[in-house]
């Protein structure tokens, strides 16, 4: 059987792509990441404070922006705008060939306007489909995607989309064409055994382990859903998902890997 | 000899990107063009909006805009995100598989910042190249590029830049591998005769007939640069440029050829 090329999958939001200075260091160690890679990214600061500035009002739910007309307008310019192409732009001066991609470009990632159960999310899309030869293609050819958390549903609206899920959907398909490594970028330096001690991170956790740290009460609250997509994308194929702190992409040992 | 493909390639600026409904019969006309495409687009009015919206004064010397940190922050939103990612998604839905690029991107054109003479324009770029190859690559493999005007330096630095110049550029440095036509979508159907009489469009011009026309005084102020850069384009390889209305794009026999 032939090998497979390699492919890190990065995903990074908050501040770190919003702040000129964190930004640079990211990138600077995202370009020294050998082998075929791929950027996910978030801005979801920078939406709130240019919604601030237009006197539109941010509702979140659960972490998750509603979107209305006014809200997808700001979106569309911060995420596919401001962000996406300030990344580009860094990446090229760095030597990179990155292409800027919403999932509407080159139909890269479609979804479906989310249905009204209890709550109208408003225009954010549940992603279909990843688009896994077109990646791949862009990837041959020395492109670095740098995708941004927009995607849309092919009957020509766009769909605010959470970019956590999109990394996640976009490792699984590409995981029959590369061996895939996800990054979560997160705040912590990984999984902790004692959330006061950045020095206690959990290297490993296969599911058995995630069972016995459940238990234990070690892992709770919002890192359980975290850590069992993490887990279904292993299931999928994914080779492992690494949770780091985004100052450690230059050492993709450190952190916790999901396996 | 081999046969040039046929590449068309559209410039598109003004209220018609920026409306709903003109963009949306835009677009259609655009999908329905035979052969290899290619869209250029404005959104001017979009980000002098956006800017008064923000409380940030447009400051245009001879129809170009100054460009400080906070207008180039407008741009990037409008320019690379609402603008180009709403005609993406548009032209998804029309089966086309569009791409929206900023220059940046794949580093499809690179710019210098425009030296201060007398005047500062800020961060407004000079086109230095038309990465051809690389639209080429796109173009064969059914993508249909997207372009906003907005330009890169290879050192980090997004630049804005007029989307007419960035179209016959284009035009130019892609006259080598395709039969390269170039349409201006105007406010009026074409050059002409009488500027009270929109029956009255100059069907074809040539160096010949321009020296005639401004001789005459039947062409004057802004349309002498206009009619001479497509001259030039035309001296450089390209087959013809159109000077047309937006809703005539469906029937390109129509406006003013240079030739």
């Amino acid at each position: 059987m032939k090998m497979k090329d390699k492919l890190t999958i990065i995903k990074v939001g908050g501040k770190i792509v919003e702040e000129p200075e964190s930004l640079g260091n990211l990138l600077r160690d995202f370009a020294s990441i050998d082998g075929f890679k791929l950027l996910v990214h978030g801005g979801g600061r920078s939406a709130t404070r240019l919604a601030s500035e237009l006197g539109v009002e941010t509702r979140m739910i659960d972490g998750r922006r509603i979107t209305d007309d006014a809200m997808l307008r700001i979106v569309t310019m911060v995420y596919g705008g401001l962000v996406n192409k300030t990344v580009v732009a860094q990446l090229q001066s760095m030597g990179l060939d990155a292409i800027g991609l919403t999932g509407a470009d080159l139909n890269i990632i479609r979804s479906h306007k989310r249905p009204v159960k209890d709550i109208d999310y408003g225009w954010v899309g549940d992603v279909d489909e990843v688009n896994s030869k077109m990646l791949e293609g862009l990837l041959k050819i020395g492109a670095v995607p740098v995708i941004a958390p927009l995607t849309h549903d092919k009957s020509g609206h766009l769909l605010n989309t959470n970019a956590d899920t999109m990394a996640g959907e976009t490792a699984r398909a590409m995981a029959s064409l590369f061996d895939v490594t996800l990054v979560y970028c997160f705040e912590k330096p990984g999984v902790l055994m004692d959330e006061n001690n950045d020095d206690s991170v959990i290297p490993f956790i296969d599911r058995a382990a995630f069972a016995g740290l459940v238990g234990s009460g070690v892992v709770n609250g919002g890192m359980i859903p975290k850590i069992e997509n993490a887990l279904q994308a292993v299931d999928a194929g994914v080779k492992e998902v690494i949770i780091t702190r985004a100052d450690s992409l230059g050492n993709l040992n450190a952190g916790t890997h999901v396996r």
